[in-house]
């Protein structure tokens, strides 16, 4: 009898190696899918680890090129941020492996795709609303909230117990006491000892970026340079480096935001399953080029679509974070914002130090800023009598309505 | 011949007290109004110059109290930030200076206000719109929109000769090459030199806040308590200090941003009369306090709420940054701000070091983070099972559109 | 034993009997209750047969004064159409009827309350998280969304048979071939053969409007009143009939709305559960409503507070739609649209003709309308002038937009 | 010496001419342009009255069709609809005539162009944006905002005498008692008589609908049929007449509108220049457009996308009615609405009857409308179990609230 093909997204820990067991005794042939998003993980280990685990297939593919690109590019253009402090590292990045896994599935007619997200938190929804936008005939296997599963796998003993019993390899490393999940744009750490949000985490949790209070006692100067809203060169005005290419100027940004300290964040946040949680951020590159994109429409971006988008804008954090990046209403509102990042050209000047992204000047060759008509000292254009009749007509509803108020006041007649 | 009476916003420097002689000259009585906002000047010595220069009458008022329960609270509510970046220290200021002249006007039968803003600016707009809004029945006298005025003064030159030939004392003190508006919420800074987009403010631009390289090697720990939105509470965690009451409190929050470096912000705005022009902030214990906020909101505010009031804060910062303080509209926001801030109680503990205001805890008696159920650890309640038709549901509209996607793509039949 | 005690919102219908004897067979104690929302049916019938059933208890209640001063009225001052079309006849009336539910399990110490809403549609979702809102310890039962239910009972007849042997009595009337749900605000149908969205309904499907068709050929005049932004007297000025109770002037908007032929609506509607679904509806008194409603708002409404307003009613209608009436995003919501209404008093003359609705003339003593002020043939304190200057301050930044636009156009240089 | 050149928007009326013979006074030489909208009136004798009058040159340009597909289609894909009423006939016209006028300004190396809209309304705002906005450069003259032609013509009378004295031919026709503007898309009624906001228009006010009393006694059915959201086939089920021309089948709409009693408006608006107004509106085949264009949507749009796009029109319609539809921030919106109409394919049937527009039912290839998902009565891929997870865990944060609630009311501990 052929068997039902699964593609499992697989990491090569110890989670998603007893699903790729499971899976097996379940009667599945099991098809091994790692995208290198660049998280720090040796992914070749990974590899032989799955087929060790009696995986049929496997797949790694280097997506890292178009997670820079169409992904953290596109969330640069709305300047997206979850509930204003979140940079979405995670959210971003599941819509592509979402992506490659169906067309893994896809190409191998396999009618299954698995992942190893639990039940409670926001991935599960991220990769499951992502397979079924992009094929709506997928069957989606989540172990993690089948019954059987969990009965099975109550805590972690019964997986340690599983994975001797089917000779899966454990790291012998000592556990970390919450969670992490990494890529090259951010690495995040919850649940654990974090849940508690009074404790501080200590230095010890951050692992990428140095403290502010370890960071370089001098400032580093950067110039991002922007074109229709994206970065196309990274020059340090230090040493001269000059990267151009999207990978590496993300990742030179990188080097330089976690030297300097820049990009922790400790929050407690809203999950789309309805649940509080608290969640301890470094995203390092990423808060530069966020802080630098902001700077640059403020000085090339139209007050109105600026005010228009900046209402918009937490609408679509919200769609990247709840999984609905390849969804109608994504759609819909990055037309939008692509057709406002059309004349965001230009340069910003960076000062890095210590925690701090310090914007120290800026300039475009689509600036709608006018020096002149800008000045205080000379009129450039402007004629300030003009003001006087704005300045009444916009007061005119103003009026009415405080005699509105005053006439209700001392009561209707 | 009884003369008309005009309350002039009177600031002690050479703008104001020429326009209080040209009054003067024009036939009016002019009763001088000071507000103490907290800026950094001698008040008392502006009392006399205004006396000096022919004012009849002299009104200083401290406002520092008020300024902050009523309107730096009340933009707080609301996380007031214009274009994501400015804290609106200015902004928030004028109404209650305008509120105050019009009970003064009011009072002392006067049927004109003044006011020495320019033509090209923001604060025109915020003062008169407030005076029209709180009594329709007001009549503005705006030199610098009046035809004549220009005319006789086209410089800074035509001014000094005006005073000199009036007696109006000038301070011999080299005037700085940029313009500064100051209050116990922020010091800014903008045209003249810094008219020119790329170039750095020197350090000594800089006047309240130490530079964050020059700040303390060590943070300093506070903790902040709310109360419906609010403030009540200030904890410094080295020594001891407490601070409960409104004004105290902030102006200590101050006294820690300052030291440390924090609230610098550079940037390039959007004036309401359609120009971009670009400023430079220093907000030291507002950023502090905004910030905080923001965090306690985190554990306390129902997302939905939250995600609804993300949407409407960009509105709310325009409306303070435009001068509608004293609005319908502005009522009709704040109704729904308030209502929000009920259940946001709680106290954030925040590290303080060179420009970096740093989350390190939270807590709230009406959190509404659950550790149980957000554990990844524990069940809490919460049925992992829930999530597949939770997610199954969101799914169905994706697949549809999906479906007619590929339905048009090879061709309608 | 003791047994459970469960609070069945019941109907009186076959669907909801036989859940009474199915909850009884599961071992609970069925408490009845049937909300008097002025549904055209025999509540006594229904209490009769509940008790004939086996309910130890049975609660009847009459809401409609609440029904229309607390939930309808509450709807009219953000007029509530949910995409644009619906009245949300259905979705108004929930929420308070698992309100008294709630109350009465809470009275009778019963830890369950259930309902007979199918999986698939919007009332489950409204009746559901109505209960958990108010109560967070409640249990719901949900027959149609159990298992062994469903595989009970999968057809009609199935219920039928049960019927028969349980000794539920079965009314002899033809079933419609639709589903139909009313109250005192409308009655909708769906489902059955009006599933096929190019069925016209045939006359017979609409029950309490005239047809247009057979409306009578001359309008009816009448005039309601309003104060804060809820009618409070409505006038008739063909026979000078007058109503100024609630629920009197609802009853009578709908007797002339029926004969009138007023309030029909046909569309395709998109549920909270992610399906598009077809409805038909009559809702004559709230149609004549809500357009004076709007048409009083015209005259008494500041320009921004509209527009603000409208930009958030589609968001208010989805949140009645979608069951979310008793939730902190509503409360929030409904702050703001309260503070809108406190000045929108006055009346509105109105023809009722063969479907139509038209206005005729309005009057408000709180009216923002100044004749004088919006003559064209008059100035009346309008300078002309002052357009001058506000269009030219509202072009700037159009121009400098076009500036870039032609220069990006030409290449930068 | 050579005359500057003017461009004037002439209509051939009074006013236009006093004005164009008034530029010539004062020293300029006057092109005059009349757009062909669709207005009844006799466009080749005001040609001849301006050459009489002295311009030294005319262009009538036969605008209808554009203005059909490119603005009056744009507009309906955003279903604009002013404060919910108003289907903006007369501002949809004003930037199109502006666009054309600035074509042959810049043709004829005019530096002026010229308008006669009065100074308190909003036409001035539309054209004069229109003007800046397409060409940064010009100059306009705007007569009724200037004082010298304000003292001149104080008064109706003022205007005739200078008619007299030029030679220009006046209209013996008694002007009504309130001013109308009318093209292909609508008549408007405003002032005069019509301030009187609880005068009810006779009779005789409408122009072009039958009254609803005075249309056939039957209905009218017809289909329409979209693609890409705008319409491409209007079908007459009675006598099978078909039109499937844009200019073509909005005039066979108007037609069939005006016949039937359709379009007729009569509301308090908020005009931009800070006045309400009273305008009365016939615009009948719009008003049947704009329903079936609803209703496509209604059937072949994402929910979400929908939901969106509800909030999004209010501030679509305020753009094109304060004269902004050169702008960016159209653009902005317009590239999100745009990418929405890209699936609203389909027909619609309508009955036309006494001045209802009756949805009659609706289909499309690109529904998104699922019969058997849909159905209560099959299945249909629908699992009713998903349902409970999905409120189950859109319960949750209102469960939480709620307990907070009851906490802060019982006193926090």
């Amino acid at each position: 009898m052929v068997k039902d093909r699964v593609v499992l997204a697989y990491s090569g820990g110890l989670d998603t190696s007893v699903i790729l067991s499971w899976l097996i005794d379940e009667g599945y042939d099991v098809i091994c899918f790692i995208a290198d998003m660049g998280q720090d993980e040796d992914l070749n280990a990974a590899k032989e680890k799955a087929i060790e685990c009696g995986a049929i297939k496997f797949y790694l593919e280097d997506l890292r090129e178009e997670f820079v690109t169409d992904f953290i590019f596109q969330a640069l253009k709305g300047n997206a941020m979850y509930e204003n402090r979140y940079l979405l590292g995670t959210s971003i990045a599941r819509p592509l492996i979402a992506k490659k896994q169906i067309e893994i599935a896809q190409k191998e007619n396999a009618k299954y795709v698995a992942h190893g997200s639990t039940g409670k938190g926001n991935d599960q929804v991220r990769f499951e609303l992502s397979y079924y936008a992009l094929d709506p005939t997928i069957h989606v296997i989540a172990p993690w909230k089948i019954t059987k599963y969990l009965q099975q796998f109550q805590g972690r003993s019964d997986m340690l117990n599983y994975a001797e019993q089917k000779g899966i390899p454990v790291k012998a490393s000592i556990s970390k006491p919450y969670s992490e999940d990494g890529n090259l744009m951010h690495l995040s750490h919850e649940a654990g000892i974090l849940e508690d949000t009074m404790l501080t985490p200590s230095e010890d949790v951050y692992e990428i970026t140095k403290s502010p209070m370890n960071a370089p006692d001098k400032q580093t100067i950067i110039e991002i340079e922007f074109k229709n809203g994206v970065p196309v060169k990274v020059t340090n005005k230090e040493d001269g480096t000059v990267k151009n290419k999207p990978l590496d100027l993300f990742l030179y940004l990188n080097e330089l935001g976690k030297e300097n300290g820049i990009g922790r964040s400790d929050i407690v946040e809203n999950r789309f399953v309805g649940i509080k949680s608290r969640g301890v951020y470094e995203t390092p590159g990423a808060t530069i080029l966020w802080a630098a994109h902001r700077d640059i429409e403020g000085i090339a971006m139209d007050r109105e679509v600026m005010h228009l988008k900046h209402m918009l804008e937490p609408k679509f954090a919200e769609l990247i974070y709840n999984g609905f990046w390849y969804s109608p209403e994504m759609d819909f509102l990055m037309a939008a914002f692509n057709k406002s990042q059309e004349y965001i050209d230009g340069k910003v000047v960076i000062g890095l130090y210590k925690g701090n992204v310090m914007i120290l000047g800026r300039d475009s060759l689509t600036s709608l800023y006018n020096k002149e008509l800008s000045s205080m000292d000379v009129e450039g254009g402007f004629d300030q009598t003009d003001s006087k009749g704005f300045i009444r007509i916009n007061a005119i509803r103003l009026k009415a309505h405080k005699v509105i108020v005053n006439k209700k006041k001392i009561g209707l007649k």
